[in-house]
């Protein structure tokens, strides 16, 4: 059980913090309060230049595509990362996730943003090579953006055999038609690809039934029908879309890994993407903890700061606590990912989805109470915050169904069948 | 320990019931959809027609101010209330607020919202005759809108000995500086007076230092800097500013109930306004179980309605327990303070300021997540609602302030002197 | 919705409250060292003299058999309650039974303890003249003890149709066969008679299938395998025990209200009981913060009473409001029974058996951390009162089983079935 | 951030299990029913023979004091130790205490029980050649046991600063008065040596002002007044007393270190004691978590395995995530304490004593409730367990002594001073 990264990842990790130190935290400020008049006055999907500045920045530091996996980067480490570098393992690149997490815009500077690093995995692992050609190369590029659509508005999407929309082979071509929503990413300008997921084959066995298929965002048929906003928020400038697709066609050669085999490859999408998100949420707790304490210290009541009041010591021990266990969750998780592959780190990938975000929300709650009333506006980012890990007890799958995979393997140790 | 509403406050709530239903409610949808297509291209706070209207069939029906207090209504009961009516007790009020908290409109169309209630009940117990006719009536009237002006940016407001703002006797007049936020009312255009609170005399003893004087909006040096949201959100057409006193000057006569009595107005102030956030906030959580369980019982995954799954049904009947646990400890401080007014029901008041809105986000959080994704976004009232509960456990008192009031009492009993 | 007591009622409450004051308060730290003593070195099932003695002095104060219903004491109130009185209503004896709550003692003492109560109503309502005659007079006049035995060791038994003990019709006789345990009563010398649960018809329907028995401790086949503790408490000298019957034969004049009416009479027997169980427990609650806040002013660390450290304010605060909300559900419980019977209070009876034993045990537990290690310890009540909180959320039902009943009643409102 | 036991200690570990699987698990039950029989009919405090049957096993499979640390263990490892080896770093021994948790008996038999490894801990430490050669020998041996007496009845002990024993210099004497309690291993026959600390110079800097004496149970003025029990248990052998000491006279070399030093010794002891109290209770909560699965899958109710009952899966993913979390704090912060020494895992160590506690109290409740009443009896080692969890929630300092701790490191970072 070693979660020690890399002398080289250790390495990537201190150079990340420079340059967020450096580059990021200086502007993001200004940042939000540019965003927030742009919401007011102007296209808030429209990105802000500094982000392309800020991108250029990280990658002439060699910070860039830090996510590819030591496994499948291949020769895409050397022509789109960092160093002419091979990849990082989930343990390498865990503590990177977690300072980006702690902005809210590293991860996509960083070019190191959900859901474009899962889709470059997808296509990494399991695309043709053109389909790498055409869609890879340019994502790893920071050049186009994409967006995964998945979940749809008329069923519980929390049991994918309630999947409705369609994707039928029909001759050469795939036929596409649905409604997703909660399809991330698809608000930025710069979104040209889709994965769709859909059914194909009802009567092949439960794991054979669905596909993923590569759809360019201008294919006809293809139509954004709204943004979508949680607690209010719209996340510009990548936003979650409702999508829907009405007789969309595309060449069979978009499928990916072939018709039938969505549930397989959605399989190994999800355990790094997991981690990332988690470890990017523990990023966000500890800044959130952060501000609390200083907050705390710096205001006074009752003749004293807030710090010592009440119970808020014992609050802000139990945040302590809470994160670096959920730390700890996390880089077991990534390790057993790394020393077995998915199938090894079920339970654990299943463990941080439950415990992350609910840490994240009760930590970012905390940090909201102290703040007072400013806590809740956007002249803090703990509103903004709490809503990204609220989210996440439904995004990627809901608690619930966590909790049952954890507790099929454990009755399952003792001989339970499911 | 009786928490029977009398005859007549049982008929009112039936009106106000059949109100709602027949009313209300069918427009509720399409007036939340209105306002989201007013924020994206219009004055989002610029009222909605329809809101005139229903507080013109509201009046008519005989439903309007029926918050009015027994012990204070007075003369304006008959001129202004109901049926030539007597005004209601907590106790009679208490199920009218909740089944106005249910809706986001009703509460305004019954002339019945915070802070207008709250500060016609100031005007009416502390208010010169000269301030009743003036500003009272026309709120009692539903002609204008006021504001109650207290938090600052810039210190813990929690304690509320840290206020900085400024009222000072000079000659017959009061000259107010300042700044305030979370100034819930500034937002509406026929908000005209502010009810505000400042430090008089540093030298008075702690409970006579502050005055309340009233401020016309229009009063030069008064100026709304921003309106503020809470969670992305901006409550239109009310709305929570912040807003800066410079050197504003009004007359000695529109201190309320003469300078350094705010304390003693605040106090009188709190307990009924407390008791109606509260109820609402029950109804609210009432409201969002509704939706749970209906969401619960139309969605199935995995074989199953969602509302058989793991441990929903023991979520459900746990809201259910806290709902109804919720209510009783309304009531109960309602008819404490019936009885025995606000010294009588220091306990429960804070009691139930702690207990209410905790209770409101666990049972709205179980809805959203029954929804799942939709649950967070507006096509539902809930996030709404979950960020109403979320705010009052900061407004009127942060849970830590009152759980200090409630030891300190609780600890009384046994000897210890605070 | 009205909770008040019938003055007849508070007086005979105050007149308890008295009774416990001056009778039982002086003695109860004593009567502990004596049992704690008898432990050691004799035999602790024999009841302390002390007992016999303040039951003398309770029936001649008039305080005696308090829980008689109203609706159902019938000339048995006369007989062997108080001042000749008519019973009294959940409602009106809801407050005694948190006053004798708060002792160990005193529900003995008053002739108030379960299970002789629940049994003792059973009779009320079910038993024959001769069943009456021959065990409920004794037992009213306290002159024998009864015990309860349901629950099977071999079966969960919070599925009542898991039951394989049998009670067999054999001509003008029962058979009755089976293990029980967890039968509350037993270990008492003087308990004379059990009413037994058992298997009679598996082929009525599903509320048809069991009968209720009186069965004579002492009748051939009846055995008394041996004494539980909980947590390492036996509860001397009431105990539970695990007992046998083997080819246990009684006439059918023992069945109580013919066979197969089992279930008809736990329904009646448990609303009560659970009331009362509830309300002990309120007291109880009540009891356990006392001694808290008494420590916690009593007791000084870091140079401030044990109460001004950390969170401990808060954590009494929590407390304060718990209990009263756990007071106000049972309250609530109470007077839907007296109003509609137990069909009316389904919901009510089970969320007070939920909300109040969790409750107790988290109160009692802030108690035990504010005594330190003696908190632990038998020098304080407090780990007994938290034992007798813990188990009461397994006995008469587990928490599992009531929240299902809940949800089932709050889907039903939305149309489900079950 | 190497959690990985080195290849002997995984060695030792897999030893460990078999050794517990094959001579200590066969014989657990028995040992059990042995012992509650002699607490009916014969003297508990005597141990069983068994123990030293085993002890002798263990000794001879070359698994004794392993706890002995790498960093002092010195000759003693050699001698008194295992294979000849070097003694185990806290990372490595983790494992071992984990697996010894899972037994009431195991601790005692493979002599790593406490009090008494912390006392060799001292000895090995801070111990003169004399002293070493007295004391510590013997305990290595398992010839004998010690005892630690630090607590005191009459104040709050959380606050060291509260001690009032003392330990007076007395020309070449140490005179000692004072009463202690819960002083651990005072029951047993064997137990020869007690750690007693008191103040000596109350004018010294406060971390000078104690001393820590080395006192023989037969020194006269030694008096052990009664043991204690926790929750109705005595934790027979070992047992907890509370003992008086009356101007007990000890040669001043009997002071370890030199009066004035507990300070600093108690500073050391402390760290690995708690690492392996907490690991213990992992493996407590893990044996507990395996009783539930088994229980909830072998029992059925309503037509179902309890185990898929309403949220009973979700608790059992939930104890599953808090044990994982909780082990991974605890290797954690035995790296810490490895790689950097006890100043190096302040918080860590603190952060553990929290938090593993309040885990293994949820798990092995959940474990109870899935038995039902049996859960709560002597049938089952749940209710043990549950005990030893709670009153490590007192032991070695209360939780919010604890959180104090966390909650001044991590403002700290912030710039307050404390």
């Amino acid at each position: 059980m070693d979660f020690s990264a890399s002398p080289r990842a250790a390495d990537l990790t201190a150079r990340v913090a420079a340059f967020i130190a450096e580059e990021v935290d200086p502007v993001e400020e200004g940042y939000h309060r540019d965003l927030a008049e742009q919401r007011r006055s102007g296209d808030p999907w429209q990105p802000l230049p500094v982000l392309e500045e800020l991108k250029a920045k990280a990658r002439a530091r060699g910070l860039w595509n830090l996510f590819l996996p030591a496994e499948h980067a291949g020769e895409y480490a050397a022509r789109f990362g960092t160093d002419g570098g091979q990849g990082l393992t989930n343990v390498d690149y865990a503590p990177i996730a977690e300072l980006t997490g702690r902005s809210a815009i590293a991860p996509l500077v960083l070019n190191c943003n959900a859901p474009d690093t899962g889709n470059m995995e997808v296509l990494l692992r399991y695309g043709s090579e053109q389909q790498r050609t055409e869609w890879l190369e340019p994502l790893l590029d920071g050049k186009i953006r994409s967006a995964f659509t998945m979940t749809e508005p008329g069923v519980a999407s929390s049991d994918a055999t309630n999947m409705e929309a369609t994707a039928i082979v029909d001759g050469d071509e795939m036929v596409i038609n649905g409604r997703k929503w909660w399809s991330t990413g698809v608000g930025h300008p710069d979104c040209r690809i889709f994965v769709f997921m859909g059914l194909t084959d009802p009567d092949a066995d439960r794991h054979h039934r669905h596909s993923m298929v590569l759809v360019p965002r201008d294919t006809p048929g293809v139509k954004i029908e709204r943004m979508l906003n949680t607690m209010g928020l719209y996340d510009e400038p990548l936003g979650h879309g409702e999508v829907s697709f009405t007789d969309v066609r595309v060449p069979l050669t978009n499928v990916i890994s072939g018709p039938g085999m969505a549930f397989e490859i959605a399989q190994g999408r999800l355990g790094p993407g997991r981690i990332h998100h988690c470890m990017r949420l523990v990023g966000l707790a500890e800044k959130a903890l952060e501000l609390a304490c200083t907050r705390a210290l710096s205001r006074a009541a009752f003749g004293k700061p807030i710090a010592n009041l009440g119970g808020n010591r014992e609050r802000i021990a139990d945040a302590r606590i809470a994160i670096d266990s959920a730390r700890l969750l996390v880089l077991n998780a990534a390790w057993k990912l790394d020393v077995g592959g998915p199938l090894n780190a079920l339970s654990e990938v299943s463990q941080i989805k439950v415990a992350v975000p609910n840490m994240a929300q009760q930590v970012i709650d905390l940090a909201i109470q102290l703040h007072g009333g400013g806590g809740l506006s956007d002249d803090f980012p703990l509103a903004g915050a709490w809503t990204q890990a609220r989210a996440l007890r439904l995004a990627d799958g809901p608690d619930e169904v966590h909790r049952g995979v954890i507790a099929r393997l454990e009755l399952g140790k003792h001989g339970a069948r499911r």
